[in-house]
């Protein structure tokens, strides 16, 4: 597959949002103009982000939405279930547990860990809090594909390494802190502090 | 002043991650070499990156890393305080408006607000919830910078047309769904599953 762009997968992320909310109003067909307003890029970005994995609709006739939509989760991995596990039972780990976006797309969450021994044994929301140092032996009888990291930024390192160990392949990480992985690890990193930094440099720089 | 791409202020933030760090450990001047390292981009990419804001450092020399950190604080408007208020007293809310990463980075929480009765009046970690109804006559007394929507997808336009009605100049917005505001408003919609799908189109689209 020729390689494509982590901005193009967002999009349609949000291309598959949109689809999901014209499907429940009942509408078949989706135009390139509609998806790109919705989107806030143009149809031209439409048509070529969809063109990268076939030919979807007909010239003029728009997008069939329940076909594309499937295409879209066909394209994300999302038709199939993956085997999440929280690492940090603070608050962020604990609302991320319980996040219904995540299991109304697949994303399973089948434990939460933390290497706190007053937490460990203990149970939120339904799940019980295991221990850091069983995950590698958990993760032999049954293998998770996706670790989120909700630990602080000095052990995040320390544990991600735990986690690769473990033969985790993708890493989703909250702690500020650049993770070092082997090339075959995938890893995102999701920094609150900078998404309001985004907003403050637009706040600082705008023109009034 | 130009018009900076989003990913060159994300960009930034990460320098400036590094440069505290390198701060932290001593260090008085950082290459271009190094910073791109640790930023996964190209000594190139740094240096045009940094040059939109004027010259910092000698060539051959390095960047002097307190004078560069302060200086991008400074383009990324976190040298000042802002006010930040956190909209739904949900797990996500409460555990946003706790976030230390906040503070650090000069984002005062100063409310959380929802629309539960049995929820108003009630104390969470030092956060008493109000009204979300008095939230319009409380920026009049001190206004609000920045409101985080942390609100089910189905009232989050609505709770956004009152943020803006408020005076608020920024959203930051965990719901998955996109915002429609005017055009003074700057918004940044975090999306935890979009994160995941990012993760599940690698770990799916990799080469075995």
């Amino acid at each position: 597959m020729k390689h494509i762009a982590e901005s193009t997968v967002r999009r349609l992320s949000l291309y598959l949002l949109f689809l999901e909310e014209f499907e429940e109003r009942g509408l078949d067909t989706i135009s390139s103009t509609e998806l790109a307003a919705r989107g806030g890029t143009t149809p031209t970005q439409v048509r070529k982000d969809l063109s990268f994995f076939g030919s979807f609709g007909k010239r003029g006739l728009g997008y069939p939405v329940a076909e594309l939509a499937s295409r879209i989760r066909e394209i994300l991995g999302i038709e199939r279930e993956w085997r999440v596990v929280i690492i940090g039972a603070g608050k962020i780990g604990l609302a991320l547990a319980q996040y219904r976006g995540f299991s109304q797309r697949g994303f399973q969450v089948r434990a939460v860990y933390d290497s706190d021994p007053a937490k460990i044994g203990t149970r939120s929301d339904g799940f019980e809090i295991r221990a850091l140092d069983s995950l590698t032996s958990d993760a032999r009888e049954e293998p998770v594909d996706i670790a989120v990291l909700a630990v602080p930024a000095s052990a995040v390192q320390r544990v991600a390494d735990l986690v690769v160990d473990a033969g985790v392949r993708a890493i989703l990480n909250f702690a500020p802190h650049q993770l070092k992985v082997p090339p075959h690890v995938a890893v995102k990193t999701v920094n609150m502090a900078m998404e309001l930094e985004g907003l403050s440099f637009v706040l600082t720089n705008h023109d009034d």
